[in-house]
């Protein structure tokens, strides 16, 4: 039996232990977005170290940040090998709304073939695969086929605000051949997916002031710009009714995509009825002129996130409120440049504002968006660990999400990301009742497995030959596959 | 000296104590809105109980219902002379946005002139000017001038859902020739008051679902009909351009006013710069053709009273929510009937709502508008009794807000209710760092002192006389003044 298989059989043999560890991992409510829960993070962080003292990495550190502690962990003992760099969040998003939980969701429960528990897919799950991968090659090679270091921040849900400055200040300590993340979706058990794309992310807050303070609404009802009302008329200004973005210039660099292209997208990718079903609606909805898939993945997208004012307690209270806000995220698509549609959103936004109100606009986080070079030698590697740990090929599919860590890995480290995801369409990211699909945290295991083999396989001179012979990434990806 | 005068020379020489009472009545956090405040209640209740029991008052009740407690109490000793109902509410609305308040909402403070706490003068303070007015002409007098009867409910803040029932089933104990209510606004500390019309009330919630769950903005964002956003763009399809609403037949039964009752509008109330003053507003808005004071007394609106729906914690969390709702509040003016609104805005809300959601409506509370009228004896006692509380004539001005227990006294004891206020218009009703005007407190005693001393005088062959001559109440006042 080879290596890779070997492991896969301890994996299966410890499947018990390699349950309950997870479970223990998903059990911190590491809310990154919500400051009481420091800290949980920092009691998450302090685990996952442990856990990868265990594992058997050499060098494991918890850096502290101003924000949620990064986890660094390597073991380097193949001189002349590739070297990956494992990338994975412990933070996870808010659980609210909490009523909505069959389960709490920081206490982790197995029902039938799925783990329950916020975080559980998005992302513990995901990057444990890694971390198991590496203790079964340890536990029957005795040693890993190439190069591994980890890096496990906890801000991953607020915008990795402390990652850039690490990994700027680490460049060289960071250097790998390529980088592997495990925070996308398959198209189901069975049908694997590299993530060739992700969209841009631009989130910003809106807020309306109109009188000094909360008025009531009989005494003043009539004569005074409600700010939820004013709001509301500002919100309906935003799209047309074919589903398009009102703010002018905003499809100006949107590139097109080749008839090949659509139709590779038409055939790999989810149906209208598929995205219907995962979503648990009846009626699709946007841009017309485009499948369901294009539209959140090729198009951008605005988002209301959340609209903030007025009495939302039990009852009636009759209020004008004197504020009301908004929080509003972008998905964009290259060319499309987060930094341009900042400005021309609030250049919109001034315009469309009536002048009863007072308008403050704040911008909270800002991503390019991103596509990945199928023909990298990484990419090779991961479509082969695939077809060995789930026994079909990948398809290449794009996603509607946005991981600004790719972009941060191109361009201070200039190297792609592999997007190599074993969520489901169905585990409710960001939802209450998220879940992880436990078949495929064992198969994730086993593909990062052969992936680390693949690598050792492929060699060095592959990836230092594509270097060469590529052009400079971000803007050859962008020209290749857009 | 006469009897009143005595009583309001009684009132001076308590002055502390008056305020020290006032003080301890709205330290109770009687907020009726929220279920946990049911204890509050039920105490301020006990609390009023005891203080009318110790101010004189022959037979105190305090009335258990399915919600607050309802409080009587009365003093019959004057056969053959009117007897008044005085109404007040000892719950208060809920004290949110907490942080906006300069000190506790439920620890009031007096700073300078002003007494500050939730319910200071909606309606604690006022209703409290009748029970130290029964106060003074009992220590002073040994007696009432009239017979007098007080109710007191707990529930006006959500809807007085449980005095009809009460007011019907004990129509014969609550007879009377006059009500009377000081839950209004003068024009300013010298310039009272007697409000002559209110507008109707209607409060609906509209609720929309898109999904079975939240979705992740990213992976769907812009293939669904975001709730938020549909919301919004139904909330922007209420108004015209000309702050109209664009319900179809909603303005068929709203009575024109004469041109010789808008002059008189214009003269005795308030200008627009006052009313956006009081508002703490720049601008104003609304019905095209109207002053900011018709706006808000003789012509109806509808106001966003909240807005519910998705992430509205610190930070971003990209969430496409199931869900969102609106609380609507309508104030409606003669001839508008609240159930025939609700018809209309129910079939234009179904109508203009996107095939892409599923809609829920439901109502909270209907109360039709109200006028009185200017000849009854009642309202000539309290033009008489404000000319020597206050040293100035009233003048008649029109109210934005409603009052059911107006409609009730009027349906069911076919008595008017004389709307004699004591608030400034900075009172802040509703709103946070809500006061009430200390040296009103006192004018408000005296005012009310004399007012029972007018009805004795007047006598009770003056409101036999009238309800001989008036037309049926309710069709009357109507005729007379719109």
């Amino acid at each position: 039996m080879s290596v890779g298989s070997n492991g896969v059989v301890y994996a299966r043999s410890h499947r018990a232990r390699f349950v309950a560890e997870l479970i223990e991992f998903v059990r911190f409510a590491s809310v990154s977005a919500e400051p009481k829960h420091a800290g949980d993070l920092r009691n998450c962080a302090a685990w996952l170290a442990a856990q990868l003292r265990k594992v058997g990495f050499d060098r494991v550190e918890v850096v502290p940040t101003r924000g949620a502690p990064i986890v660094y962990a390597d073991r380097l003992h193949a001189p002349g090998r590739p070297t990956a760099l494992v990338y994975g969040h412990y933070d996870v998003q808010p659980a609210d709304p909490i009523r909505e939980w069959q389960s709490p969701p920081f206490e982790p429960v197995v029902r039938g073939d799925n783990l329950f528990g916020r975080g559980a897919a998005d992302d513990k799950g995901q990057m444990f695969t890694h971390v198991k991968a590496a203790e079964c090659l340890l536990r029957t090679a005795g040693s890993l086929p190439v190069n591994v270091k980890c890096l496990f921040e906890g801000e991953e849900e607020i915008g990795s605000t402390n990652l850039p400055a690490f990994v700027r200040r680490h460049r060289r300590a960071l250097a790998a051949d390529i980088a592997v993340l495990s925070d996308t979706r398959m198209l189901a058990a069975d049908r694997p997916v590299i993530t060739e794309s992700l969209r841009g992310a631009l989130s910003l807050e809106v807020e309306l002031r109109e009188s000094a303070h909360d008025l009531h609404s009989g005494n003043f009802g009539g004569c005074i710009h409600n700010p939820l009302q004013a709001l509301s008329e500002m919100i309906a200004r935003l799209h047309d009714r074919d589903g398009r973005l009102m703010i002018p210039g905003f499809y100006d660099r949107v590139r097109p995509l080749t008839r090949e292209e659509r139709a590779y997208m038409a055939e790999a990718g989810p149906s209208d009825a598929e995205i219907l079903s995962d979503a648990g609606a009846e009626r699709g909805w946007g841009e017309r002129g485009y499948s369901l898939y294009e539209r959140t993945t090729i198009r951008p997208a605005l988002n209301v996130n959340g609209i903030s004012g007025g009495y939302q307690g039990p009852g009636v209270k009759a209020v004008i409120p004197a504020r009301a806000s908004v929080k509003f995220n972008f998905r964009l698509v290259p060319d499309q440049d987060p930094h341009d549609i900042d400005r021309l959103f609030r250049a919109y936004v001034r315009r469309i504002a009536p002048p009863t109100v007072r308008l403050a606009i704040r911008t909270d986080l800002a991503t390019q968006p991103a596509v990945v070079d199928r023909n990298h030698p990484g990419v090779s590697a991961a479509v082969e660990a695939y077809k060995k740990g789930f026994g079909n090929a990948p398809v290449f599919l794009r996603s509607g999400g946005s991981i600004p860590v790719v972009n941060l890995f191109q361009e201070i480290l200039a190297i792609p990301t592999v997007l190599m995801g074993f969520a489901l369409p169905d585990d409710r990211l960001h939802a209450p009742n998220e879940k992880f699909h436990l078949p495929n945290f064992f198969n994730g295991i086993a593909t990062s497995t052969h992936f680390l083999m693949e690598l050792a396989r492929i060699g060095l001179g592959a990836f230092h030959d594509h270097r060469a012979t590529s052009f400079p990434l971000q803007a050859a990806t962008m020209e290749v596959v857009l």
